[in-house]
């Protein structure tokens, strides 16, 4: 597989189609050939670009990780406070699952019971890598709180990540709850769940 | 499609072996041969059962909704304390999709990109009654508490089923967390989120 800045900017631009490709007819459904046609390159051009079909998968998921982290993560990590950061983790979070450009990539991000041995852990250890940074906030907003601990903060992270991946099973931006007020209802919503105080 | 009791057991026999072989294969990797041969019957005799494959789909999912409503609402249908109601049925909808039994036709309820027109319709009907049920008992429990409204109960709603539905992508019975620890603590803590008590 190609290396370099431009060979980057190529897998994703064919990870992007390729998701399309793979949520409208599964990614059993769909064949290499019709994501090369979709990318508008020859099966062969494909493969030397993204190796084989899991490792495509594979390279999907990844980029989902790389969005969550570049859009949302990287711009939040200086703040200190806890509760700011997780409040902006969770609107960060939803824009990107409700914002039609990538959703495709993180729906599939989740249906990973098609990928296998090292690279389904590599994703998986993406994924708690996630889960971890949720709980240490959750834990620290507890502590910040001097309240006694009114939810183990890792069955509280899963809420919150339950809430926001289920999304795009219900949610349109053109229905009548705007993106605004979903996110500020949910953030203040999981606060009092685990404060126990508006 | 046969009628009658007997053809009602034989066909949710069909549904249940069906789902597991759509988990594992997914939808549209999964044949009708494959399916007939699971099942222990000729191709024709799986046709003779279930009509067709988006049917047999269809079947699964109403089958799915048929459990939810038999073995989690029907039971409590009597109570009349909407806070009581409410939190057992989040502990049964807990219990519905962690247990072992029926896990692949819960999980498949929710892949309903495949079914369209008028089956696709009489699904989301019976799903939304379950939401419409679900924020009549939310509303039911903020008049109660004489509190001022804290958040809509539709979007109330939607995150209750946002945490349980997504259970399925990391919970195992044989964890660290409990069951019961489980349902009592998101009961709970889905109770602080709607009224800001304990």
């Amino acid at each position: 597989m190609p290396h370099g800045p431009d060979a980057k900017q190529k897998l994703r631009e064919i990870c992007r189609i390729a998701a399309r490709v793979f949520y409208a007819k599964s990614y059993d459904g769909a064949s290499m050939q019709d994501i090369a046609e979709a990318v508008g390159l020859t099966k062969a051009g494909l493969y030397h670009h993204v190796g084989s079909k899991d490792r495509l998968l594979f390279e999907i998921m990844n980029y989902g990780m790389d969005i969550l982290d570049e859009t949302v993560l990287a711009p939040i990590a200086g703040i200190a406070d806890p509760r700011e950061k997780l409040c902006r983790t969770i609107i960060g979070h939803i824009d990107l699952i409700v914002r039609a450009r990538d959703q495709e990539i993180t729906v599939i991000l989740h249906e990973n019971r098609s990928l296998s041995g090292p690279m389904r852990k590599k994703i998986n250890a993406r994924k708690r890598g996630y889960i971890d940074y949720l709980e240490e906030l959750i834990h620290r907003i507890q502590e910040q709180s001097g309240k006694p601990e009114l939810i183990k903060p890792r069955i509280a992270a899963f809420a919150l990540l339950g809430m926001i991946n289920w999304l795009y099973q219900w949610y349109t931006p053109e229905g009548p709850v705007k993106q605004e007020e979903l996110g500020q209802a949910w953030a203040e919503f999981f606060f009092r769940g685990v404060l126990g105080t508006s």
